[in-house]
């Protein structure tokens, strides 16, 4: 049995709203800049985020910008200083955060590898990964 | 105060949706499976599908099925080797899995126990139980 | 690095939602009266209800009062000896609850504090500070 640890973060991301994505990536940068580990395990239509495009902001509805309209968060993100959701992404990958995706999900939702950013995906796991990771883990989210 | 430990997953099931409640269900079995204990705590819409009748299908919209149609889900979770929700909790309970209602939403909801599938059910608890379940578990999750 | 303990309850408060912020007070004023410390880290819908006039009814759509109308819910919260969630934020905050607002949310939703309940507001902070809370916090919800 793993030892329990406050230094590591790990997400389930479920939702695919751009508040939420929004939300689990900030947190995982914010995690790995503190120097602690973070995994994503993407699900349902968080994982439908990891397929090509599906950052894409023509695949959001309005109503995943808050109901600001696109223009209008991308200005106050830029004046916030917060990063675009690609950029975060990048961020995540780039400080160190792992990206697994749920095996069950792409089955059930018909989602096929060969669909799948797999330069984002570090492993494709089922629940038994998540349980291993998430109770060695300081921070536990269901997003 | 008990001591905090690895071995225990207390989930909050807050929402009724057919997706929430098969990843709520899939987590506890996975816990359960690796040998750790695990608690739902049914919360609100969650709480209504221990309801007798709560998980048939006709009680769950078509956007509960992923959008894709009760059928097609069906056909993909058989082929994917998913078992139903009704069997996903019955493992869960077999497996040793606990299930807490919550009084509250009981009175809040107007749910009275007799409607609720007792079977399923091991406890009764308001929110002191709720936190001495959470405090000593590894993983805790508000789904 | 701070020791990972089970003495605190640290909550993100994502949603608005009347279920949702019910849900969250009635956890952190659990977690106090047992002798926890609790934060509610308060992020896009859920900080908006810590604007002036936030918690006031006619801010909640009716969806908001669980499908059953505003006037039955409230009849039912006062049968079940449940607080109105001005009374249980009241009583969060008298057992020492905190709250801290999300400042990127702020930049972003363009809140600015002056629209702002700061009697009610601990803290400004962005995610490094809520990865400090969570990391020495025994549960962790993301509602």
């Amino acid at each position: 049995m793993p030892e329990k640890s406050s230094e590591q973060m790990t997400l389930i991301l479920h939702s695919g709203e751009f508040d939420k994505l929004m939300s689990a990536l900030i947190l995982g940068n914010g995690a790995l800049a503190m120097g602690m580990d973070a995994v994503i395990f993407a699900t349902f239509w968080g994982l439908e985020r990891f397929k090509r495009g599906g950052l894409d902001c023509g695949k959001l509805s309005s109503k995943h910008f808050l109901g600001l309209g696109r223009w209008m968060v991308h200005r106050r993100m830029k004046r916030a200083g917060v990063a675009s959701l690609d950029r975060l992404l990048a961020d995540y990958k780039e400080l160190g955060g792992r990206v697994i995706a749920c095996e069950m999900t792409m089955e059930i939702m018909g989602i096929d590898r060969s669909s799948l950013r797999q330069d984002l995906i570090d492993a494709f796991g089922a629940v038994g990964t998540y349980v291993n990771e998430a109770r060695q883990s300081g921070i536990t989210l269901f997003i």
